[in-house]
């Protein structure tokens, strides 16, 4: 065959038309969500004053594999998509491994991420339902932005609740999704009920992805016309981004391979969990013996020292009980960390995944993420988000691995994001000034005690 | 023939193996520099004390029309290039225009911006030399960080000399300098005679462009081992950034197109000078009857109301004379004014061509400017470069003739960088604080006086 390209491009016409649910294929499926009020299942119908109609839907729907991507969908995906497959050849070079490192970049878009994926349906869905608006949380950013410029496209009125100290740390995202016609309002705030409690008891309280989720749903439900989008953790989520690995595998397709290892960083799971799509379904059926790997930040550990247990998805604890591996709601990362990946749960599908064995996962601490970027960025001119580095890291660590063992595999991993608005951890990694700050046994414990209890 | 997919892109093989030297095609060459001592045609011999070898021979080399890429740039071109051509349906459906609207996106690389295209050869031919470090000057950063890359690449020291108000209005461009590996210098600096000159008069001076590349020019001839590279203006640059025209031109052949109107953004030119190459080629040998609209900001305005004259290219008066539309060397465009496109002068090259009547020029505010940004990111998903932005505005006054006039023609632009380190600016818009400021005839004229008396 003729040397591999760098770049992997599929033809516009090989963009895949249907998302795919790993659900279907699933031996077991993930328990399902409950209603706190009750401790029974929800059911769609219930999620309907919350979410659209057909996210609800597509939340609850476990046996339907392959989903049509609706044609005005597909129309703004084509802005961007289909993303690159990227043979890593100098960072295979720099390292002196015989494996072949490939990555999926999905930085290649304004919102800097592959938040974008989800979010184009999550607005075209409410357009079509005829809503007259969406809210949202966004914590490092990249969703609210993708958010933005898709309700901008589909001219959907969006109001974004963002953690306020991440507000004031990062202005230029504030400015960006502003500049996509959304309103920002830092959380906590005065404009809801979850927000003016929180203040109330600390006025100085510099808000977490939880408590922005509580003011973005109470705003949803509150306001007529209005429902609540989230961009990661949710199956539906999940399904949106299954474009990346069906992709990713029409790409290696091509080429003629396959990979022996697929990496992903883990935050809430969108990521990971519409990367390993179509390679874990080969999985399940017994086709592949492909590892996959759940790459952590070391600081915010739900996979490798959570529990698997019923938890609310908000710290103000208004949302339906998912089973997940979690840390407990009221779990903050130490304010060292840099990045996203700060979300006390995980995926309900990649949980039950991960639990079943399917999976496996590592932790990983920032100062080594941080040293990974950099010599990513050197080798591959791309300068990764942060997010994205836990996945270089390991990526890296993996092909280490086959250099002592002599094995040429072939590593695939998800780049997920660009890190041009994470300068602020980039300087201080630059500047001598990270440090590593790790959860202790014991506030992990305080943590699992307040989980609700449900049989 | 079929619809023509959003993206279009070539397949790495067809990657321009030789850039492409206009001159070699002009009926009357630009006038030649000249040595500021003598006031006679500089030799290559007297820029490579300034320029490595290689770079000051293609700089002087009028005659020779394709010169081979060396396989080292070919190697590192290859990690983001072909870069796509996108046809901007979305635009054009806003618009309501019967034209076909274009663009070559060069924003898809870490420097954001087609800068990368000449600082790799300018890397690698230093490191061919055996040279120990490169100097270097930047504004925005774009080039900057461009050049970082390239030299981390490479393995190769470099310094850069960063306007000064510009380092502290955009920290995270000098983080991401910083963490490719580069030194950033803030200019005025007391590093360099150049520098300390201007600190004693002005403790508080906030530098300018010309004030760093005098000191950059004087690190580099003072420091063994070292040469000075520079982003724009030169002929060399022209020649490398020309990758983007043929890029464009065989992604334009495939889907059966070839551009009515060809637009670009001019601070030095390399953007413009790049993307026109093959289609001004054709224009020369009478060809094609192409328009090329070069789109300057109107509070700096070299080409619509610049002279075209001999000039220094810097502020320190210590380089070479170039015979360029100026604004005088000592022009400073208004503070109000953001972005790059500050240059005073203008690659003399283009100024010929202009002179000569095979170019246009448009001069526009930076509101206007701004409000098509904007369009253009809700329709397009990518946040443009303030720079960029300015063909934008030009492409959709273009567009809109068309409707107009029931044109259906085919359009052109380039959309040479991401305005991701540029938030401060779009803040500005969003918050209704940006206003447009044009130079008084009377400032012009004091420029015009100070310019240097030459036969």
């Amino acid at each position: 065959m003729a040397r591999i390209p760098h770049r992997i491009y599929l033809a516009e016409e090989s963009l895949p038309r249907q998302w795919y649910n790993l659900r279907a294929d699933m031996k077991e499926l993930p328990a399902p969500m409950l209603n706190p009020g009750t401790g029974r299942p929800a059911t769609a119908e219930e999620l309907y004053p919350v979410f659209c109609k057909a996210l609800a839907d597509q939340e609850m729907d476990d046996g339907t594999a392959y989903v049509d991507i609706p044609e005005e969908v597909m129309e703004m995906y084509r802005i961007y998509r289909p993303s690159p497959l990227v043979r890593a050849y100098n960072l295979e070079k720099e390292l002196k491994t015989p494996a072949r490192i490939y990555f999926k970049f999905e930085g290649n878009n304004t919102s800097g991420s592959h938040k974008l994926n989800s979010a184009i349906p999550q607005a075209y869905y409410a357009k079509e339902q005829g809503l007259r608006g969406l809210t949202t949380e966004t914590g490092a950013g990249q969703w609210g932005t993708a958010l933005a410029e898709a309700c901008a496209y589909f001219k959907l009125p969006l109001t974004v609740y963002m953690v306020k100290c991440s507000s004031e740390q990062k202005p230029y995202r504030k400015a960006i999704i502003e500049n996509f016609g959304a309103k920002v309002i830092p959380s906590p705030s005065a404009t809801t009920n979850a927000g003016r409690a929180i203040l109330a008891e600390d006025p100085n309280n510099s808000g977490s992805l939880g408590t922005a989720i509580s003011e973005a749903v109470e705003a949803a439900v509150t306001t007529q016309g209005y429902r609540y989008v989230l961009g990661s953790v949710l199956n539906q989520v999940l399904l949106h981004q299954s474009v990346i690995g069906l992709e990713s595998e029409a790409a290696m397709a091509l080429i003629d391979e396959y990979p022996d290892v697929v990496i992903a960083c883990a935050g809430g799971g969108s990521n990971l969990g519409g990367l390993i799509a179509p390679f874990m379904r080969d999985r399940i059926r017994g086709k592949n013996k492909t590892r996959f790997i759940a790459v952590e930040p070391a600081s915010c550990p739900s996979f490798t020292r959570g529990k698997y247990a019923y938890d609310f998805c908000d710290v103000g604890k208004i949302t339906p009980l998912a089973k997940m591996y979690t840390l407990g709601c009221g779990f903050k990362p130490s304010e060292n960390h840099a990045g996203g990946l700060r979300y006390h749960g995980m995926s309900p599908i990649l949980s039950k995944l991960y639990h079943d064995g399917y999976m496996e996962a590592v932790a990983v601490e920032q100062t080594r993420v941080f040293e990974a970027a950099e010599l990513f960025a050197r080798c591959e001119t791309i300068l990764p988000a942060p997010e994205s580095a836990h996945a270089i890291r390991a990526a890296i660590d993996e092909a280490l691995r086959c250099r002592e063992a002599g094995r040429s595999e072939t590593i695939l991993f998800g780049l997920s994001g660009t890190g041009y608005f994470d300068m602020t951890a980039y300087q201080a990694y630059n500047e001598g000034r990270m440090n590593d700050s790790i959860p202790a046994d014991e506030d992990l414990r305080k943590g699992f005690d307040q989980l609700p209890k449900v049989e």
